[in-house]
């Protein structure tokens, strides 16, 4: 069925190449968890982080060492490793037909209170990519900390053609 | 299927009303977002705010400018923008099969332990319209910050008769 | 199917034994919700907390009152109730299939950035009752607060054998 459902996002490829976004390495587990996982069409990913070249991208808290436009590109750095991380596993962007959830926790540091603009840095990245499908339901969260210092954690669910 | 399954809640819609509970409007996105998306039988929502009439119903943190009872009448509160907009996705209360996931985000200040209690605000609601049902598993969570400094947010996971 | 699939793990229940592992009594609501519940193939636990004999076996943060290591243990006590949970509901481990989602939320205090580590206490037990199929995607939160000040909370979501 991929590539001939009415419901899957044509493109999603051909739209990164057209924005010239190239994906970052995909990230690999340091510790007993996968990546990415499957059951039934649901794609599960592992809490997605700002890392580039497996490094910290970011560190530290919104509000604190780190204002709303870090933490949108925070956000939208580990979006693009959930890109990655979804291609890795899947073969191709194409196969995504929906992203079902996008989970945004950010450490956050008193009243900061700017989260919904800064999950918008992975949300528009996705609706970018892939289209209407792209938009997805959404929990914006802010903690106390995150693994390793970093600000931006994503929680997705996505859903794979069969 | 619908209305005629065993496993199936009668009447979500008849109890709502037996209850006299009026449902306020039903939230609308404020961002990249959708607020409601099905996939197979599984029904997404995104975090539920305290919201009425599209404004913050409660502001604060728990154990700080709020305390147990108003946060209790905060889960109620998100529960009631759940079902509307549960509504406003299926068209009726009544193709929900199951509640299955409540999830229930608190922001707290230092040692305020009663999230049970609280979160009990928004169980008791599903409880009482739902019947059996509404009686799902659930995550209560402690954070740091919520979405313009509101003190709860929902994730609620919800089973449809397909 | 059960005990027949060639996707299925053999012998969860087994690897226990060889384990030496004794199963804690299963855990009870003390609320409106329910430990367990399955939909289509996926059985969602309700947050599974550091429990033994239904008393908290840790309270406090790590960080501040625990450190690393105390939460490792913490990890592997509250994943010791979701098999618990996941044997009362199933009736046996041998009917999952894989652990799709291991949540591992915690309550930290400050600069707390080890919080892989204290997951681990939770994955490896997974990994070595379930075998590979026991190793999951992963979310590591560090959160303001627990439910009675209990430092972690597992949320779990698992394959099951239809």
């Amino acid at each position: 069925m991929v590539g001939a459902g009415v419901s899957q996002p044509a493109g999603a490829e051909v739209r990164l190449k057209e924005l010239g976004i190239e994906l970052p390495a995909a990230p690999t587990p340091f510790g007993n968890y996968v990546e990415a996982l499957q059951t039934g069409n649901l794609l599960f990913l592992t809490g997605m982080l700002p890392v580039a070249d497996h490094k910290p991208k970011y560190l530290g808290r919104l509000g604190n060492e780190l204002d709303a436009e870090a933490g949108r590109d925070a956000a939208r750095t580990a979006a693009l490793s959930a890109l990655a991380a979804i291609k890795a596993h899947l073969g191709s962007l194409d196969r995504v037909t929906r992203i079902v959830r996008l989970g945004v926790f950010m450490a956050t540091h008193g009243d900061f209170f700017d989260q919904p603009r800064v999950a918008d840095g992975a949300s528009e990245l996705f609706r970018d990519v892939f289209g209407p499908e792209g938009v997805s339901t959404r929990l914006v969260i802010g903690v106390a900390s995150l693994p390793l210092g970093m600000p931006i954690e994503l929680e997705v669910i996505a859903e794979v053609a069969r």
